[in-house]
């Protein structure tokens, strides 16, 4: 097999393999499992920039000292509807994870609750965050800042980061409606990509670092910014989602971040909101049907597809044939984790009348 | 005087004018001073697009029957952290006003509290329902759906309504920080002002009634449609609106709203959310000292201005010299309060040593 042949992995082998690439890499256990099945997850639906290809940075950020890996969120209950988990400097989704049983006590009691999360690195997509409680009938709103890239309307230097914001919500006998976009014209990682790739982005994507707008990527990482998607009132979304991830949860601001005494660090240690609601209490049942009814007339009205279709169609098509990954990455991987790239990962569901498919799918 | 002459209105004169044009178009006396004060507050602070103009929009509909000008709002407590609002086919300004003390009340309590309202027609700008709640120190976010006339991204006919957000926190020392912006490329009220004054917008902006992409508000307002601001993110924004404004609320969609057995009508009856937030409680003190520190920044890297400013230097204006009413509008308006236009206003107060200025500003 040629170096570069995707191998076909199912996803609960590429999580054990990732767990494995975190543990070695100094994480404690459940650290290694949530990050090993954010990752994974993200790769499995083609969320490209924040799969795989996030791996060195994890990594980087952990043997530099950066991130904490064994970090234990302390959480507490500050309000019958607020939850606030200190990260300690450990990633973000065990943190989620730790205050997410008193957030969902506090959603069921008051119709709406907030988690404010601090001194947190949030180096995934953020969808992941948000679709598990769409899953249970909830609606999510959720904010994170990262580190200055995004330059404001006008302005010549950084100040936000690409500030993703997420919002899920459940539709009646479908997948939940999810959309996970940063409030800059592109996603960092995106830039790296085409940096990485040579490939020019939109003019006006972001400036160079005399504040002259520009679509070089390499341009807009070594001394440029990226802009804000959508002018002014891009602008004032960033500027929101720096607020309400940094100054109302007690975390940095994008441009607080200072790796600068730990090189190879990359994972942004910041703050991140989630805003929980209950549907039922404001409309006496039937949000899921409401929403399908809209998002029908969505449809009709001629939009091609709706956010998170594609997705799903990615994880379908991983669950049934696997999830494609580049042959030299996976032996990378394998080696990351101490494992022989002899090793068999796993074995693909066959599909019916597909099994030549299936059998070359096998490692 | 010339009949176009602008006259100076100081605030309260101006209130009282629209008050008494409301009570006789058949408003209560309690829904009257609410419109009259959003109204005048508006062209006061140059949302011209919500002010004055509108005026005819809110006779319409009340002279044909769509609305009902003496609605009394039924508050219902849901839940600790929610409140839901029958604006009974009202204006959603009174019925916000309605549930706000039993808001402010689950806010002190919960940390977090949120509104929903229903059967509500929402004529007027946002920002007047959020910056009251940043001058108590608080976090507020509000969203509303309006009437179907833009379109998906890829779409040929209209679905969202303009779908305004408003977000206001409080800052150290100054006025709030509120930004009110459009899910549209455009406010519905600026096409309008752009198709009475035969102007045309950027290209893009809209659709025509083929769905081919046109800057023509004719073209927008006669069977076309707006596009969302910032492509498929300002579109997945404006859906997000639409969800939380009217499915969370048990309003109608903008594309429900059938205004076509009352000819005349303009304001649409849908639905409006409004999160709030106690921003302490996730900083243990500070924030508005903490929002500070990033619009320094902000402006530091070179953005000219921040949202709000603009108002508020004209509310400042407003306040010293008066508000710039048209002199025939201003007449129209007399006529419609059934006051004799000779019947002495206010007196605008006098600026130090611009008794000459002060002096026209007096009718």
């Amino acid at each position: 097999m040629p170096q570069n042949t995707p191998s076909f992995i199912a996803y609960d082998a590429l999580v054990d393999l990732l767990q494995a690439v975190f543990t070695r890499a100094g994480t404690s256990d459940s650290v290694a499992r949530t990050l090993a099945q954010n990752c994974a997850g993200a790769e499995r639906d083609g969320s490209l920039s924040h799969g795989l290809f996030r791996i060195p940075g994890y990594l980087g950020s952990l043997k530099s000292g950066w991130v904490d890996g064994c970090a234990v969120p302390e959480v507490e209950d500050v309000a019958p509807g607020f939850v606030r988990v200190d990260a300690c400097n450990g990633f973000t989704q065990p943190a989620l994870a730790a205050g997410t049983p008193l957030l969902l006590e506090k959603l069921a009691e008051n119709g709406v609750a907030l988690i404010a999360i601090r001194r947190s690195h949030h180096f995934g997509a953020l969808w992941p965050d948000v679709e598990p409680f769409a899953r249970r009938g909830l609606v999510a709103l959720s904010m994170v800042n990262s580190f200055a890239c995004v330059a404001p309307v006008g302005g010549r230097k950084p100040v936000y980061g690409t500030n993703p914001i997420a919002f899920a919500a459940p539709r009646a006998g479908e997948d939940p409606l999810v959309f996970d976009q940063a409030a800059s014209a592109l996603a960092n990682g995106d830039v790296r990509i085409a940096a990485r790739e040579g490939r020019m982005l939109a003019p006006g994507s972001g400036i160079d670092r005399e504040g002259q707008p520009t679509g070089d990527p390499a341009a807009i990482l070594n001394g440029g910014a990226l802009l804000p998607f959508g002018g002014h009132k891009g602008a004032a979304i960033a500027l929101m989602i720096e607020i309400l991830s940094a100054a109302l949860t007690g975390g940095n601001f994008s441009f607080e971040v200072d790796w600068s005494k730990h090189p190879g660090a990359e994972t942004p240690v910041t703050g991140q909101i989630l805003i929980l609601i209950d549907p039922e209490r404001g409309t006496s049942g039937g949000f899921a049907a409401r929403v399908e009814t809209l998002l029908d007339r969505v449809i009709d009205a001629g939009q091609p597809r709706l956010p998170g279709d594609r997705r799903y169609a990615l994880r379908r098509a991983s669950a049934r044939d696997g999830i494609p990954v580049d042959g030299a990455l996976l032996r990378d991987l394998q080696r990351m984790a101490g494992r022989s790239p002899a090793e068999p990962l796993f074995e693909v569901p066959l599909k019916a009348g597909a099994e030549a498919d299936a059998a070359t799918a096998t490692i």
